[in-house]
Protein backbone atom coordinates (compact mmCIF):
# COMPACT_ATOMS: atom_id res chain seq x y z
CA UNK A 1 0.00 0.00 0.00
CA UNK A 2 1.47 3.37 -1.18
CA UNK A 3 1.77 6.07 1.17
CA UNK A 4 -1.37 8.84 1.49
CA UNK A 5 -0.44 11.88 -0.49
CA UNK A 6 -0.75 14.54 2.66
CA UNK A 7 -2.70 17.83 1.46
CA UNK A 8 -2.61 20.72 3.45
CA UNK A 9 -5.03 23.55 3.03
CA UNK A 10 -6.44 26.78 4.20
CA UNK A 11 -10.06 27.18 2.84
CA UNK A 12 -9.40 30.71 2.89
CA UNK A 13 -7.02 30.10 -0.19
CA UNK A 14 -8.45 30.17 -3.92
CA UNK A 15 -5.10 28.16 -5.04
CA UNK A 16 -5.72 25.56 -1.90
CA UNK A 17 -9.26 25.36 -3.72
CA UNK A 18 -8.26 24.37 -7.23
CA UNK A 19 -5.02 22.03 -5.47
CA UNK A 20 -8.11 20.70 -3.91
CA UNK A 21 -9.38 19.79 -7.06
CA UNK A 22 -6.11 18.69 -8.77
CA UNK A 23 -4.63 16.42 -5.70
CA UNK A 24 -8.07 14.27 -6.32
CA UNK A 25 -7.32 13.83 -9.66
CA UNK A 26 -3.83 13.31 -9.52
CA UNK A 27 -4.25 10.73 -6.33
CA UNK A 28 -6.52 8.00 -8.42
CA UNK A 29 -4.04 7.93 -11.40
CA UNK A 30 -1.67 7.15 -9.03
CA UNK A 31 -3.42 4.93 -6.34
CA UNK A 32 -2.95 7.18 -3.60
CA UNK A 33 -4.96 8.18 -0.92
CA UNK A 34 -5.25 11.68 -0.06
CA UNK A 35 -4.75 13.08 3.81
CA UNK A 36 -5.96 16.55 4.66
CA UNK A 37 -4.23 18.45 6.61
CA UNK A 38 -4.92 22.06 8.15
CA UNK A 39 -2.68 24.61 7.44
CA UNK A 40 -3.56 28.67 8.79
CA UNK A 41 -1.88 31.19 6.33
CA UNK A 42 -2.76 33.29 9.46
CA UNK A 43 -0.37 31.89 11.46
CA UNK A 44 2.54 30.92 8.18
CA UNK A 45 2.70 33.68 6.78
CA UNK A 46 1.73 36.51 8.87
CA UNK A 47 3.44 35.37 12.39
CA UNK A 48 6.07 33.25 11.13
CA UNK A 49 7.40 34.33 8.40
CA UNK A 50 6.75 37.89 8.60
CA UNK A 51 4.95 38.72 5.33
CA UNK A 52 1.84 40.48 4.91
CA UNK A 53 -0.81 39.13 3.15
CA UNK A 54 -1.17 38.53 -0.65
CA UNK A 55 -3.99 40.92 -1.15
CA UNK A 56 -1.98 43.65 0.39
CA UNK A 57 1.16 43.09 -1.03
CA UNK A 58 1.53 45.73 -4.55
CA UNK A 59 2.20 43.87 -7.55
CA UNK A 60 1.84 40.00 -6.89
CA UNK A 61 -2.11 40.91 -6.16
CA UNK A 62 -2.92 42.07 -8.99
CA UNK A 63 -0.87 39.16 -10.90
CA UNK A 64 -2.64 36.84 -8.82
CA UNK A 65 -6.11 38.38 -9.52
CA UNK A 66 -5.44 37.42 -13.13
CA UNK A 67 -3.55 34.24 -12.14
CA UNK A 68 -5.97 32.60 -10.26
CA UNK A 69 -9.00 32.53 -12.80
CA UNK A 70 -6.81 31.74 -15.64
CA UNK A 71 -5.77 28.27 -13.79
CA UNK A 72 -9.14 27.28 -12.95
CA UNK A 73 -10.28 27.98 -16.95
CA UNK A 74 -6.99 25.81 -17.53
CA UNK A 75 -8.28 22.88 -15.15
CA UNK A 76 -11.86 23.39 -16.19
CA UNK A 77 -13.34 24.09 -12.72
CA UNK A 78 -15.78 26.85 -11.65
CA UNK A 79 -14.35 29.57 -10.07
CA UNK A 80 -16.24 32.91 -8.72
CA UNK A 81 -13.44 35.71 -9.22
CA UNK A 82 -16.07 38.04 -7.36
CA UNK A 83 -16.05 35.75 -4.29
CA UNK A 84 -15.44 37.25 -1.31
CA UNK A 85 -12.00 37.42 1.06
CA UNK A 86 -12.73 34.29 3.67
CA UNK A 87 -12.20 34.16 7.13
CA UNK A 88 -11.14 30.46 7.59
CA UNK A 89 -11.08 29.81 11.36
CA UNK A 90 -14.69 28.17 11.76
CA UNK A 91 -14.94 26.29 9.22
CA UNK A 92 -11.39 24.88 9.63
CA UNK A 93 -12.80 24.46 13.37
CA UNK A 94 -15.37 22.19 11.99
CA UNK A 95 -12.52 20.84 9.67
CA UNK A 96 -10.48 19.78 12.87
CA UNK A 97 -13.42 18.83 15.09
CA UNK A 98 -15.09 16.55 12.09
CA UNK A 99 -11.31 15.09 11.36
CA UNK A 100 -10.57 13.55 14.46
CA UNK A 101 -13.85 11.54 14.79
CA UNK A 102 -14.09 10.42 10.63
CA UNK A 103 -11.56 11.99 8.11
CA UNK A 104 -13.74 11.24 4.95
CA UNK A 105 -16.87 13.32 6.61
CA UNK A 106 -13.83 16.30 7.13
CA UNK A 107 -12.88 15.83 3.91
CA UNK A 108 -15.85 15.96 2.38
CA UNK A 109 -17.22 18.85 4.70
CA UNK A 110 -14.15 21.27 3.55
CA UNK A 111 -14.68 20.21 -0.02
CA UNK A 112 -18.14 21.68 0.10
CA UNK A 113 -17.11 24.90 2.10
CA UNK A 114 -14.67 25.03 -0.93
CA UNK A 115 -17.57 24.29 -3.83
CA UNK A 116 -19.68 26.98 -1.60
CA UNK A 117 -17.09 29.93 -1.40
CA UNK A 118 -14.78 29.57 -4.39
CA UNK A 119 -17.52 28.11 -7.22
CA UNK A 120 -20.80 29.82 -5.90
CA UNK A 121 -19.47 32.93 -4.26
CA UNK A 122 -21.16 32.15 -0.64
CA UNK A 123 -19.27 33.82 2.02
CA UNK A 124 -18.42 30.66 4.32
CA UNK A 125 -16.79 32.62 6.72
CA UNK A 126 -19.25 32.60 9.15
CA UNK A 127 -20.30 29.94 11.55
CA UNK A 128 -23.55 30.00 11.35
CA UNK A 129 -23.24 29.63 7.05
CA UNK A 130 -20.38 26.43 7.93
CA UNK A 131 -23.33 25.02 10.11
CA UNK A 132 -25.71 24.94 7.68
CA UNK A 133 -23.23 23.51 4.94
CA UNK A 134 -22.39 20.78 7.15
CA UNK A 135 -26.25 20.28 8.38
CA UNK A 136 -26.44 19.21 4.02
CA UNK A 137 -24.08 17.12 4.46
CA UNK A 138 -25.96 15.28 7.57
CA UNK A 139 -24.55 16.80 10.63
CA UNK A 140 -26.22 18.03 13.37
CA UNK A 141 -25.70 22.29 13.15
CA UNK A 142 -26.20 22.63 16.51
CA UNK A 143 -23.11 20.13 17.38
CA UNK A 144 -20.77 21.99 15.16
CA UNK A 145 -21.90 25.26 16.44
CA UNK A 146 -20.85 24.10 19.68
CA UNK A 147 -17.60 22.67 18.08
CA UNK A 148 -16.65 25.54 16.41
CA UNK A 149 -16.78 27.57 20.14
CA UNK A 150 -15.24 25.16 22.16
CA UNK A 151 -11.45 26.21 23.43
CA UNK A 152 -10.62 22.52 22.99
CA UNK A 153 -11.18 22.31 19.27
CA UNK A 154 -9.41 26.24 19.06
CA UNK A 155 -6.26 24.13 20.54
CA UNK A 156 -6.18 21.05 18.66
CA UNK A 157 -6.59 23.42 15.38
CA UNK A 158 -3.72 24.99 16.63
CA UNK A 159 -1.76 21.85 17.98
CA UNK A 160 -2.42 20.40 13.53
CA UNK A 161 -1.00 24.15 12.62
CA UNK A 162 2.10 24.21 15.01
CA UNK A 163 2.81 20.56 13.56
CA UNK A 164 2.24 21.59 10.13
CA UNK A 165 5.11 24.40 10.35
CA UNK A 166 7.09 22.16 12.37
CA UNK A 167 7.44 19.69 8.67
CA UNK A 168 8.37 22.92 6.91
CA UNK A 169 4.90 23.30 5.35
CA UNK A 170 3.93 27.43 5.16
CA UNK A 171 2.28 27.49 2.44
CA UNK A 172 -1.24 26.70 0.53
CA UNK A 173 -1.47 24.24 -1.06
CA UNK A 174 1.49 21.87 -0.47
CA UNK A 175 1.58 18.42 -0.81
CA UNK A 176 3.69 16.09 0.78
CA UNK A 177 4.46 12.50 -0.87
CA UNK A 178 7.40 10.01 1.42
CA UNK A 179 8.58 12.84 2.92
CA UNK A 180 9.08 15.23 -0.48
CA UNK A 181 7.03 18.47 -0.19
CA UNK A 182 5.46 20.06 -3.42
CA UNK A 183 4.18 24.12 -2.82
CA UNK A 184 1.75 25.31 -5.06
CA UNK A 185 -1.20 24.18 -6.93
CA UNK A 186 0.96 24.47 -10.22
CA UNK A 187 3.16 21.94 -8.93
CA UNK A 188 0.73 19.26 -9.17
CA UNK A 189 2.22 17.98 -12.31
CA UNK A 190 5.55 17.61 -10.74
CA UNK A 191 3.96 15.38 -7.79
CA UNK A 192 2.75 13.51 -10.40
CA UNK A 193 5.83 12.85 -11.78
CA UNK A 194 7.39 12.50 -8.48
CA UNK A 195 5.40 9.06 -7.73
CA UNK A 196 5.32 7.66 -11.35
CA UNK A 197 8.97 7.71 -11.73
CA UNK A 198 9.80 7.41 -7.95
CA UNK A 199 11.71 10.73 -7.52
CA UNK A 200 15.27 12.25 -9.11
CA UNK B 1 6.55 37.03 -37.56
CA UNK B 2 5.05 35.85 -33.70
CA UNK B 3 6.04 38.09 -31.16
CA UNK B 4 8.63 37.27 -28.96
CA UNK B 5 9.03 36.33 -25.30
CA UNK B 6 9.62 38.54 -22.94
CA UNK B 7 12.14 37.23 -20.13
CA UNK B 8 12.46 39.32 -17.43
CA UNK B 9 15.49 37.79 -15.28
CA UNK B 10 17.80 38.99 -12.26
CA UNK B 11 21.21 37.37 -12.24
CA UNK B 12 21.08 37.36 -8.31
CA UNK B 13 18.58 34.48 -8.70
CA UNK B 14 19.17 30.19 -9.46
CA UNK B 15 15.50 30.51 -10.75
CA UNK B 16 16.06 33.20 -13.00
CA UNK B 17 18.83 30.87 -13.94
CA UNK B 18 16.49 27.80 -14.43
CA UNK B 19 14.40 29.80 -16.35
CA UNK B 20 16.71 31.24 -18.79
CA UNK B 21 17.81 27.70 -19.58
CA UNK B 22 14.17 26.61 -19.50
CA UNK B 23 12.62 29.34 -21.67
CA UNK B 24 15.16 29.27 -24.87
CA UNK B 25 13.94 25.52 -25.55
CA UNK B 26 10.14 26.41 -25.25
CA UNK B 27 11.26 29.46 -27.66
CA UNK B 28 12.75 27.51 -30.13
CA UNK B 29 9.81 24.95 -30.20
CA UNK B 30 7.32 27.42 -30.40
CA UNK B 31 9.48 29.42 -33.02
CA UNK B 32 9.60 32.52 -30.98
CA UNK B 33 12.96 34.93 -29.81
CA UNK B 34 13.38 35.34 -26.91
CA UNK B 35 13.66 38.93 -25.32
CA UNK B 36 16.01 39.42 -22.00
CA UNK B 37 14.51 42.72 -19.32
CA UNK B 38 16.37 43.20 -16.78
CA UNK B 39 14.37 43.50 -13.33
CA UNK B 40 15.82 43.91 -9.44
CA UNK B 41 14.36 41.87 -6.96
CA UNK B 42 15.88 44.46 -4.56
CA UNK B 43 13.75 46.99 -5.75
CA UNK B 44 10.72 44.84 -7.04
CA UNK B 45 10.53 42.99 -3.60
CA UNK B 46 12.02 44.98 -1.04
CA UNK B 47 11.32 48.51 -2.22
CA UNK B 48 7.66 48.19 -4.02
CA UNK B 49 6.12 44.90 -2.63
CA UNK B 50 7.82 45.87 0.82
CA UNK B 51 8.55 42.01 1.35
CA UNK B 52 12.02 40.89 3.13
CA UNK B 53 14.40 38.53 0.36
CA UNK B 54 13.77 34.90 0.41
CA UNK B 55 17.16 34.03 2.01
CA UNK B 56 15.72 36.36 5.57
CA UNK B 57 12.26 33.78 4.82
CA UNK B 58 11.82 31.50 7.65
CA UNK B 59 10.22 28.04 6.39
CA UNK B 60 10.06 29.10 2.75
CA UNK B 61 14.06 29.34 2.58
CA UNK B 62 14.20 25.99 3.49
CA UNK B 63 11.68 25.28 1.13
CA UNK B 64 13.61 26.57 -1.87
CA UNK B 65 17.00 25.81 -1.02
CA UNK B 66 15.49 21.86 -1.21
CA UNK B 67 13.60 22.75 -4.40
CA UNK B 68 15.85 24.92 -6.10
CA UNK B 69 18.62 21.79 -7.05
CA UNK B 70 15.28 19.21 -7.43
CA UNK B 71 14.24 21.60 -10.19
CA UNK B 72 17.93 21.63 -11.60
CA UNK B 73 17.83 18.06 -11.69
CA UNK B 74 14.57 17.67 -13.03
CA UNK B 75 15.56 19.74 -16.08
CA UNK B 76 18.69 17.99 -16.29
CA UNK B 77 20.99 21.22 -16.11
CA UNK B 78 24.39 21.88 -13.66
CA UNK B 79 23.38 23.75 -10.27
CA UNK B 80 25.95 24.72 -7.45
CA UNK B 81 23.83 24.56 -4.54
CA UNK B 82 26.90 26.25 -2.70
CA UNK B 83 27.42 29.37 -4.62
CA UNK B 84 27.44 32.33 -2.87
CA UNK B 85 24.72 34.97 -2.86
CA UNK B 86 25.42 37.10 -5.65
CA UNK B 87 24.87 41.22 -5.91
CA UNK B 88 23.73 41.41 -9.41
CA UNK B 89 24.15 45.18 -9.74
CA UNK B 90 27.67 45.05 -11.63
CA UNK B 91 26.19 42.83 -13.77
CA UNK B 92 22.98 43.97 -14.57
CA UNK B 93 24.86 47.20 -15.45
CA UNK B 94 26.94 45.43 -18.31
CA UNK B 95 23.97 43.60 -19.72
CA UNK B 96 21.61 46.84 -20.03
CA UNK B 97 25.02 48.36 -21.81
CA UNK B 98 25.49 45.57 -23.97
CA UNK B 99 21.90 45.43 -25.05
CA UNK B 100 21.64 48.84 -26.45
CA UNK B 101 24.20 48.13 -28.68
CA UNK B 102 23.38 44.61 -29.67
CA UNK B 103 21.18 42.58 -27.55
CA UNK B 104 22.39 39.14 -28.70
CA UNK B 105 25.81 40.13 -27.33
CA UNK B 106 23.75 41.54 -23.85
CA UNK B 107 22.03 37.93 -23.96
CA UNK B 108 25.26 35.95 -24.45
CA UNK B 109 27.24 37.81 -21.04
CA UNK B 110 23.75 36.96 -19.35
CA UNK B 111 23.88 33.86 -20.14
CA UNK B 112 27.82 33.41 -19.00
CA UNK B 113 27.21 35.18 -15.85
CA UNK B 114 24.43 32.92 -14.90
CA UNK B 115 26.18 29.89 -15.69
CA UNK B 116 29.50 31.27 -14.12
CA UNK B 117 27.91 31.91 -10.64
CA UNK B 118 25.34 29.64 -10.57
CA UNK B 119 26.37 26.53 -12.53
CA UNK B 120 29.94 27.08 -11.41
CA UNK B 121 29.74 28.16 -8.31
CA UNK B 122 32.47 31.29 -9.10
CA UNK B 123 31.28 34.46 -7.42
CA UNK B 124 30.27 37.02 -10.38
CA UNK B 125 28.88 39.88 -8.20
CA UNK B 126 32.13 42.13 -8.67
CA UNK B 127 32.71 44.38 -11.62
CA UNK B 128 35.53 43.24 -12.35
CA UNK B 129 34.88 39.28 -12.32
CA UNK B 130 32.40 40.43 -14.55
CA UNK B 131 34.66 42.63 -17.11
CA UNK B 132 36.62 39.48 -16.90
CA UNK B 133 34.13 37.16 -18.63
CA UNK B 134 33.10 39.48 -20.59
CA UNK B 135 36.76 39.76 -21.96
CA UNK B 136 36.39 36.12 -22.82
CA UNK B 137 33.45 37.05 -25.09
CA UNK B 138 35.44 39.54 -26.86
CA UNK B 139 34.29 43.15 -25.13
CA UNK B 140 37.06 45.45 -23.71
CA UNK B 141 37.22 44.79 -19.95
CA UNK B 142 38.61 48.37 -19.58
CA UNK B 143 34.73 49.48 -21.60
CA UNK B 144 32.87 47.18 -18.96
CA UNK B 145 34.43 48.68 -15.98
CA UNK B 146 33.39 52.10 -17.08
CA UNK B 147 30.36 51.28 -18.03
CA UNK B 148 29.39 49.48 -15.20
CA UNK B 149 30.62 52.80 -13.10
CA UNK B 150 28.58 55.26 -15.20
CA UNK B 151 26.05 57.52 -14.06
CA UNK B 152 24.18 57.16 -17.46
CA UNK B 153 24.40 53.03 -17.66
CA UNK B 154 22.91 52.89 -13.54
CA UNK B 155 20.00 55.18 -14.94
CA UNK B 156 19.23 53.21 -17.82
CA UNK B 157 19.02 50.18 -15.12
CA UNK B 158 17.13 52.05 -12.92
CA UNK B 159 14.34 53.24 -15.91
CA UNK B 160 14.08 49.58 -17.69
CA UNK B 161 13.27 48.05 -13.74
CA UNK B 162 10.81 50.95 -13.56
CA UNK B 163 8.97 50.29 -17.09
CA UNK B 164 9.81 46.78 -16.02
CA UNK B 165 7.49 47.27 -12.65
CA UNK B 166 5.04 49.23 -14.71
CA UNK B 167 4.30 46.57 -16.35
CA UNK B 168 3.25 44.32 -13.55
CA UNK B 169 6.48 42.64 -13.02
CA UNK B 170 7.57 41.91 -10.04
CA UNK B 171 9.40 38.49 -9.80
CA UNK B 172 12.08 36.21 -11.77
CA UNK B 173 11.67 34.50 -14.18
CA UNK B 174 8.47 36.21 -15.95
CA UNK B 175 7.53 35.54 -18.89
CA UNK B 176 5.25 37.30 -21.07
CA UNK B 177 3.64 36.45 -24.47
CA UNK B 178 1.24 38.32 -26.09
CA UNK B 179 0.26 40.06 -23.66
CA UNK B 180 -0.25 37.65 -20.79
CA UNK B 181 2.56 37.23 -18.03
CA UNK B 182 3.64 33.93 -16.23
CA UNK B 183 6.04 34.01 -12.88
CA UNK B 184 8.05 31.24 -12.05
CA UNK B 185 10.22 28.74 -13.91
CA UNK B 186 7.96 26.30 -13.20
CA UNK B 187 4.64 27.94 -15.26
CA UNK B 188 7.29 27.38 -18.67
CA UNK B 189 4.61 24.33 -19.16
CA UNK B 190 1.77 26.94 -19.13
CA UNK B 191 3.54 29.21 -21.21
CA UNK B 192 4.21 27.22 -24.23
CA UNK B 193 0.54 25.30 -23.56
CA UNK B 194 -0.68 29.28 -24.33
CA UNK B 195 1.76 29.87 -27.48
CA UNK B 196 0.67 26.52 -28.54
CA UNK B 197 -3.05 26.64 -27.81
CA UNK B 198 -3.60 30.38 -28.80
CA UNK B 199 -4.60 30.65 -25.28
CA UNK B 200 -7.82 29.95 -22.84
Amino acid sequence: MPSPILFYFDLCSPYGYLGSLGVEQVAARCGRIVEWRPILLGISVLQVMGLKPLPETPLKKDYVAHDIPRLARLMAVPYRADAPAMHPLAAMRAFVWLDDQDPAQARRLAQAVFHAHWAQGRDMSAAPAVAELAAGLGHDPGQVLVAIASPAIKARLRARVDAALAAGIFGVPSFVVDGEVFWGADRLPMLERWMTTGGW
